[in-house]
């Protein structure tokens, strides 16, 4: 018996990932499928299109075994603190696998990469200090230096895929973990193309701009598996899609109500930002127009949006600091089953050393009460307050 | 030459404001009136249904000369705050006649009654809190005590103006003022209507109710000046009537970032009603039914709605400490004039104490920057972002 662990966000669930899936299940011959999800907020500091509940029924649709929610701390923040708390949660539940897709799909290369970061000496952090100062943003500079280290110039390791992969890899030798990694080759045909092509797989982000602009799903039937197509009508008919937009009168209020300092104080808050927010935030009438007063190279889309979004949950530095990011997740919440993902859970519950939540306690860690209130804050997005998911009344989905 | 000084909201401005405005004139035969007007958010702690600078129109479009904004510090508290800051500023501008709407109408019974609250001797204070401790609400419990001092005890001062009128006439005593005051009797005939009847007279909650209940304005042709009616239907076409719903999400989702010490630190909030938010807020599905949830005989729907709206506003007690309200307004910030309240200006700028605003000044107090703010916030709750007005761009209305 052998166990897969897979780190996803399904915004929505799509045939890429199900292509992705299938290929992991193949190579590892793993019997059970492990996902950990983000939850209501992504790792790009957007609301997901559609509820954390729906997305893990895409996924165990689709035979994913278990679902586990990747603490909001965790799930909206950059690469490293990203992959440090997947993989620390699928280390807990002693996965066997982890397979991931990657652009380049040279496990070698990502592991030399990986190793640089690991013994990160102090020529590597000044070379490194120097192209920041450049004006490239972090990402960017991370990898001109270790493309400079690893002598390979031609080489520019700046895809998504492949920075996520070297920090997961990275993140498992800090804890001499004994899970085995794996790469899938991240198959671009249909990646590439901003909207739906007649591939059966376009991105998510494609697929997200087809809803959105068409108000309608029509377009995206032939790129996703059936059962999330059905899932997405049944939230269209609701009025359940999010996004940013449900959310910027509130955004615009929060940060007029806040002083200079108290913006300062939002995690993630750079210097100077505070300023452009009070200046830009009532300037524009939509929240893409706010983007693009905001966005400048110092400050990219994705920065920006996650400091908004920590603005938006409220989360100031005082409250970051006493999470005790650096010991990992506290808990491993539970999203979502099957038979075989509950034998799981009973297998192993008892050698677990984080408690494992599927009913919210009375007494929790603010990590999860953080957790909850960016959900309840989710929904609160919504037009429909009839139709709001109770935290504290939903149960674990348990797919039959 | 004289000048009669008034104390209004305005909301909108309806016959009763105009009756009570030429009385006011015919009884003082004023040349010149200044109507000191909430801004935004008024005293019952909401936002206005129209804003300020169209409020200020439908005054002087009815022979109001100047009109000057009540600091929202002042506007939104209860009576003794409100009356403090209002009388602060006509007594500033040194105008010499206060008139002022009564239920009872007899000033010798309003002068005994805050002669007796200026001089508040210990057994007075005794008698209040002992009636305080019986569970009745503070304006409830000292309207008892006074009836009790005063030995009249068929006689209960609980009528909102009579309240406010007591309080004009003790600041402008405390102050030593020479403003002379009157009282004018409230008509009560049509106020006592919840709907709109066919007397001539309306109280501004029924023409508010019949625009919402009816979203028309058809009924409230016969109660209004026509030149409010042109510019509630020019309000009304853009969109423009506010209420607590357009701000309901918003406050779900500020209640549910802020823990509880976030939330008690917020002015004005009650021990034990922050854990009443935070439990019921998100179970509400309207801010009308919210207000159902949390109202008590402790908790009154004003005292909630002004905590609510500290609460949109994110005013922290530090903030409100550091205002020194005690001081008074810091400012005269005029919305409005027509030629003879320029002339008044003109006349008096150079003896001011104050500093006059039309325009928003670079390095303003931190009490005229919570009025901008809390227009701000105002602004943003249209759903029509791009007829709203800014603050800093917005000249005062001179009326020709």
């Amino acid at each position: 018996m052998s166990t897969l662990g897979i780190i996803v966000e399904y915004n929505p669930f799509h045939n890429g990932h199900l292509f992705h899936f299938q290929q992991a299940k193949k190579i590892t011959k793993a019997d059970t499928t492990i996902a950990v999800m983000s939850g209501s907020f992504l790792q790009r500091g957007e609301p997901a299109i559609i509820d954390k509940w729906t997305r893990t029924k895409m996924a165990l649709a689709q035979g994913v075994d278990l679902v586990i929610e990747l603490p909001t701390i965790y799930a909206t923040q950059s690469a490293d603190w990203f992959a440090y708390g997947a993989t620390f949660l699928l280390d807990q539940l002693n996965v066997d696998h982890l397979v991931f897709g990657s652009e380049r799909n040279s496990l070698d290369l990502l592991n030399d990469v990986s190793d640089l970061l690991l013994n990160e000496t102090t020529r590597f952090k000044k070379h490194l200090k120097e192209t920041l100062s450049l004006g490239h943003s972090y990402p960017k500079a991370l990898a001109l230096s270790i493309n400079h280290f690893l002598g390979k110039e031609d080489i520019e390791i700046t895809q998504p895929n492949d920075i996520l992969g070297i920090q997961y890899i990275l993140n498992l030798k800090k804890m001499n973990s004994s899970v085995k990694v794996h790469t899938i080759k991240r198959e671009y045909a249909g990646y590439h193309d901003p909207n739906i092509s007649s591939h059966p797989i376009a991105s998510a982000t494609a697929i997200r701009k087809s809803i959105f602009t068409n108000n309608s799903l029509k377009d995206i039937l032939s790129v996703v598996p059936n059962s999330t197509y059905q899932l997405l009508i049944q939230e269209f008919k609701q009025n359940r899609f999010n996004s940013w937009d449900n959310f910027f009168t509130t955004l615009q209020i929060m940060a007029t109500g806040k002083d200079k300092l108290e913006l300062s104080n939002i995690h993630g808050m750079l210097e100077g930002l505070e300023n452009r927010i009070k200046q830009q935030l009532l300037a524009a009438s939509s929240f893409s127009e706010l983007m693009n007063l905001l966005t400048t190279k110092r400050y990219t889309k994705t920065k920006i949006q996650r400091t908004l979004l920590y603005l938006l949950l409220n989360l100031t530095k005082d409250k970051v600091r006493s999470l005790n990011v650096k010991k990992g997740p506290q808990y491993i919440r539970v999203l979502g089953f099957n038979d075989v993902g509950r034998a799981f859970l009973r297998r192993k519950k008892h050698d677990l050393n984080l408690p494992l939540i599927t009913n919210i306690p009375r007494d929790k860690p603010l990590m999860l009460e953080i957790d909850i209130n960016a959900s309840k804050i989710y929904e609160a997005g919504f037009k429909n307050p009839s139709m709001i998911i109770d935290e504290y009344k939903q149960a674990p989905i348990y797919w039959k």
